[in-house]
């Protein structure tokens, strides 16, 4: 066993008004009792797998080497969507297979998957709807104990994936994308990105593969949203009067849309899946 | 002190919006610093026993060996009520004396309980309405450092307990219960178990000891709601076409109610108190 | 590096729907995998700052010593709002400099504090509108790892102050006081305070140095709420019957207004701001 800390980061839809979280978390600590748990969000909307993918794909740049991703967002329970555990470079993921892992994907062809079979790293009971506590935390872990992934199963290459986020080229230096979630804030997150900003100059480096283009571009830009309002670009919130719309780079390289001071979502009547412009102003 | 690593796994109805249970954390972190804590649920309804009663026998066989359950679920803090810790086999509980435990005493007598009285173990100054951060989470830090159980008082003997839920023999292989909770999917889980499934066979093993009979079963289920309706027994969500309600055997081994798919509590207007009957098909 | 274990207690205005949260603790875990963290609360109402500085204030007694408070409520973030690290006896804390340490700086002239300047205890990449996450947390997880509060960058000494809340002598033995918040039960947590109770004696020694008299009293008092309703003082909440109203010494020695069994801020309609009286009966 190594003497780095382990860490397993855990993403769900469970709610937090049931103790489904806290039994996976007890199954957990019954096999490494000295794991750290990183409680990455439980309310996730139920059933909602490419939510889960998106905000796997946006906190991983933040776990520390080696984390155990442990995501239970699992409407096919108890049919026969297999259960996997994935080894991605400094990170390891498990999980059902329904693509909750498409977008981690994106950035490697490095992977090993195995289908969790190995009874002896379940419970010795395994309930037909909460494989969550019987199969996926017993597999983190397991893992976290530095159990070797092939010990889990049978090597699998055909990992579901869903599709991509829209993140289209409209020629002219004007890309499409889309509302992926609003955030307690009220903040727009969108699919266009990643975006970096060095100086003056900005850098877009597509995070969709299927973007296959890859542009620099250091002008001034604006946003266009699906009735046709305008939103100026800016830097932080209070770059616009109180109140008044602004576009900006996020805290995941991701344009984002907000009103400073307040909620962009209501105001805006913007929900995930509108369809936005970036692009050179005027 | 022994080097198996100690776990807390607390249960309240503080809620999340406010910081009294991180208050209690803190005072558990000043007696114990390396006591793991395991969040079960904090959103109980407001001074629910019974609701309280019933997740601590649904969690506990994931518990880890020689965990302290701190639970605080005390209406009558500052009255006369007993502040307690019980030693059952391989856990600790720790709390008010107003039949939080009851459930979990169903399956020994082999228990011991004292009254948390010396001063010693609880913080400097007593509050009269916040038991938990002053009594009872010291005294959850000081079992987890493996001050022995009577360090803190004198010994009790009869514990308070509250009604049994409903579990009943209706004769000709029909079982009556109730609905005991709906969780965040909208999934509702009775009171008719344990139900454990070997092959085609199904053991009923009354998990409350005021249902004397032991039913050994292995025959076509279904179950009948209050108004009438009848639902099919099936495995799991899918064994139903999307929309439609199934009964099946949860993850506790107690007789649930879904809707593949939806949500049962709201489409089929079921809340907890509710009596269904799981019979004999036909 | 001491053996000390180092807790981290986090408060924020995140909510719990998003990854920010998880993204702060795996940046923490990066840096101090062995750090426990204590969360506070993550629910303060966007954006404020007063409720955020009550709570700190609150929590403190019972914080262990040496824990690093890392509170983020930073709406101005990304504006030249300075970001800070203080050292007070037995605590750090960490954040935006806006008001939210003010009231812990009641107690004491004996303080530290820096201004997070050097980039060597950030993340490489900072975002505008997430320094929770790539200064906050950062900086924080280094002090967990005993780096010297000079390190981070030069001393600063004009803190931002937010204003005291209303404590005020209203002569004759009545003081004025304001409700500073609402809990889950409903229970009204007012500015009056910290009194104690020794026997029948109260002590009053209040915890805003600009109410300058210090009144003992050991008389029969009462509260005037703001449409001039008395509501009696009890010791707890079966000191009067179910469904009526009382005053009490709340568990942050605080006057609190409740009611038995019932949900004050609803019935009372009291809301944070509103004005009460606490006298001397009749």
């Amino acid at each position: 066993m190594s003497f780095l800390t382990k860490h397993i980061a855990i993403l769900t839809d469970f709610g937090l008004d049931d103790i489904y979280l806290g039994m996976m978390k007890a199954a957990i600590a019954g096999i490494s009792p000295a794991a750290r748990i990183i409680d990455l969000s439980h309310t996730i909307p139920r059933g909602d797998v490419q939510r889960a993918a998106f905000e796997a794909w946006r906190v991983r740049p933040y776990l520390p080497p080696e984390t155990v991703l442990l995501a239970v967002v699992d409407p096919g329970v108890g049919t026969n969507r297999r259960a996997v555990a994935i080894k991605l470079p400094d990170l390891y993921c498990v999980g059902p297979d329904n693509g909750l892992f498409s977008f981690l994907l994106y950035s490697t062809d490095k992977y090993k998957a195995v289908e969790l079979m190995n009874p002896h790293y379940q419970l010795r009971t395994i309930s037909h709807t909460f494989h969550g506590r019987d199969v996926f935390a017993p597999a983190a872990a397991h893992l976290a104990q530095d159990l070797a992934l092939e010990e889990f199963g049978p090597r699998i290459q055909d990992l579901v994936r869903i599709p991509d986020p829209l993140l289209k080229d409209m020629g002219a230096e004007a890309i499409q994308g889309e509302i992926m979630h609003s955030d307690h804030f009220g903040n727009l997150i969108s699919s266009i990105g990643r975006i970096e900003i060095t100086d003056n100059d900005f850098s877009f480096k597509p995070w969709i593969p299927s973007f296959s283009t890859r542009t620099l571009i250091a002008q001034d830009y604006e946003v266009i949203l699906p009735q046709g309002d305008v939103v100026p670009l800016g830097r932080t919130f209070s770059d616009v009067p109180k109140g008044e719309a602004l576009a900006y780079i996020g805290s995941s390289s991701l344009l984002e849309i907000a009103i400073n001071g307040g909620d962009a979502a209501n105001a805006l009547n913007l929900t995930p899946g509108d369809k936005i412009i970036f692009k050179i102003k005027g």
